[in-house]
């Protein structure tokens, strides 16, 4: 799987020597997504494809899931439904997570797209529709979000009876905290609201649902996070790194040392004696967050340097004074792959690997990495 | 100005009653252009536009600006650069922040922009290139960030003398902080190493910069959050907003109250008896950042209602409750804009307003309010 690698790029942008950029494992995406099917046991696994696969690149993402064998993808928003439509082809289930709204009944029955009914009126605007496929149903179990409330069940049952419901889901809303009251409540609430409609599919399970175990998975499992390398549970599931991102140094110098010296925006932090300063071509509107100041870090040659003061729009400055001593101008520096945890940063930044990953910006170039073709 | 708006949009993305959606007012963003510039007294007023103008369109912005008389353009990356020398045409200086490395010295010199010089090494390879025009040097005063080092300022005499260089410039590190005794010692040392090319014109200021008053302004200031509404300084500035925000609801509902009901993910927040949720198409996807999650807030109909739970990917739930009884699904929420200050929103998520500008996702179509022209 790891020889045979052929590289396409997303962008018409100059990858140049001063640029950040990225190279998107979808070998790794791929093994990511064998590894939750077989944790999904006999339930068939989707993926969500929703905010541009996470911010990674929808149509190249669910074009390489399809080559290896994935037939469901989840979007939220109606162009994302179409673009995968028109990636994946024809014979691939797409859901629509936000649903159904006056304005794209048309386009929803057209590209053959499953809109997820979220409430009575969509229901009624698909009873009305009379489309030639079932719809899913999303019930709120307790995430109190969006989705069916429980005492509109009957009323549900009335408008789209067996047979025009071909899924029924849910989501839970504390799946990463495998001890929480909330999954086993709302498991036994699910089993008793999908049973109204017993010849539809059942979906619950996101990524960390899906490590919960076979209790959760019912028939079609819904990863997300872990398919791009951002979840894992000890001794259940440990996901690839699905991305590299790396920026240049764009200035290395030994800051002046005398009390009051400091470093960056806002003079948060003091310079040290004998420090040695690197500033990389990468901010935050690059999506490595504001939070990240004082926090986060880069690896220069495997050696982890720490962000010092506060990310700038354009620029981040690291303590780069542990790394090897050969260091130079337009060496890169790794934020996100196999040395900077995406975990870990994320955990450095007070936020989640998912929005680390949705946020990171138009100027860094998504390079692909090809997985071998299996044919 | 406000009457005779002509609006186009940037984006070939279907704008659905079910999207987010933004304006981009370049009105009173060529308004706080004329604010500043009266603030920068003698001093030419240049804009930033890197980062695609702070998220908001870079060359729609270049262009509305260009058409008010602006003729000073400064961007963080090559490409940013020539995207603005396209939009502007010959006439304009186009400054370029990060500076030149080998392999942008011909583009540099072949679209005429200037660069700003950072390190020995840089005035090395302009010197070499024997370019037709003068370039911009960097001086660090202080923020230990880019720039060339103090103790360097000899050297940099020899390698680029008097002619070489056209101007010469620094950067304020708290500048947002007016009695910060950075702001002094940073303009006395940018004085004093600035004299070293007499005839170079002398740049310091950035909008906060230029609220410090006549003594920091010097040649030619640098605005950028300011122009895109997002800096103010009591008595002294107070820009008009650049952009509205807003998306729909998809969804209103009462939540079942009981014990242990909560709302979204992580099950942060209880159930109030009687509550009223509204939950709408937008999230940190899209640029929402969720440590808004339970702090920031959304307005209906001029009502302004909180964030509750966690910001999700694709959607924010809002307490409703104090919303306009006849408030319905597809209503459109204001999350920045004439209600929806961006700079209170930016407290709320613990972070400043550049950096809610520059996370705003690719999802959101912006519509250009366009200025009345005044040919």
């Amino acid at each position: 799987m790891t020889n045979a690698l052929h590289n396409s790029t997303d962008s018409n942008s100059m990858i140049s020597s001063s640029s950040p950029s990225s190279t998107i494992h979808l070998q790794n995406i791929v093994a990511n997504w064998h590894t939750l099917a077989k944790l999904s046991g006999s339930a068939e696994t989707g993926v969500v494809v929703k905010a541009n696969a996470y911010g990674l690149g929808a149509t190249k993402i669910a074009q390489a899931l399809y080559e290896a064998g994935c037939r469901t993808f989840f979007t939220a928003h109606t162009n994302e439904a179409t673009e995968i439509r028109k990636a994946v082809g024809p014979l691939a289930l797409v859901f629509l997570f936000h649903g159904l709204q006056q304005d794209n009944v048309d386009i929803v029955i057209s590209q053959d797209i499953v809109p997820v009914l979220n409430s009575l009126e969509q229901l009624k605007l698909w009873q009305k529709a009379n489309a030639p496929f079932p719809a899913a149903l999303h019930i709120d179990t307790g995430m109190n979000r969006l989705g069916l409330q429980i005492k509109d069940i009957a009323d549900a049952k009335d408008i789209l009876p067996e047979g025009r419901i071909g899924w029924v889901m849910s989501h839970l809303a504390c799946a990463d905290t495998p001890e929480h009251p909330m999954n086993a409540r709302q498991l036994e609430l699910f089993k008793k609201v999908a049973a109204v409609w017993p010849q539809a599919q059942k979906s619950l399970c996101n990524s960390a649902g899906i490590c919960l175990g076979k209790d959760f998975t019912f028939d079609l499992t819904r990863p997300g996070i872990g398919l791009y390398g951002g979840y894992s549970r000890a001794n259940v599931f440990t996901p690839k790194h699905a991305i590299t991102l790396t920026a240049p140094l764009l200035n290395i110098f030994s800051p002046e040392h005398f009390e009051d010296a400091t470093i960056g925006y806002g003079a948060t932090l003091p310079v040290k004696p004998n420090q040695r300063l690197g500033t990389v071509a990468l901010g935050y509107a690059d999506g490595m967050l504001r939070s990240l100041s004082n926090y986060g870090f880069g690896y220069i040659k495997g050696v982890r340097c720490p962000i010092v003061g506060r990310v700038s729009m354009d620029l981040i400055t690291l303590d780069i004074t542990n790394a090897p001593s050969d260091t130079s101008i337009l060496d890169r520096v790794e934020f996100l792959g196999q040395h900077a945890n995406i975990e870990e940063q994320a955990r450095a930044g007070v936020t989640a690997s998912y929005e680390l990953l949705t946020c990171l910006g138009t100027r860094i170039p998504r390079v692909y990495e090809q997985p071998e073709q299996s044919s």
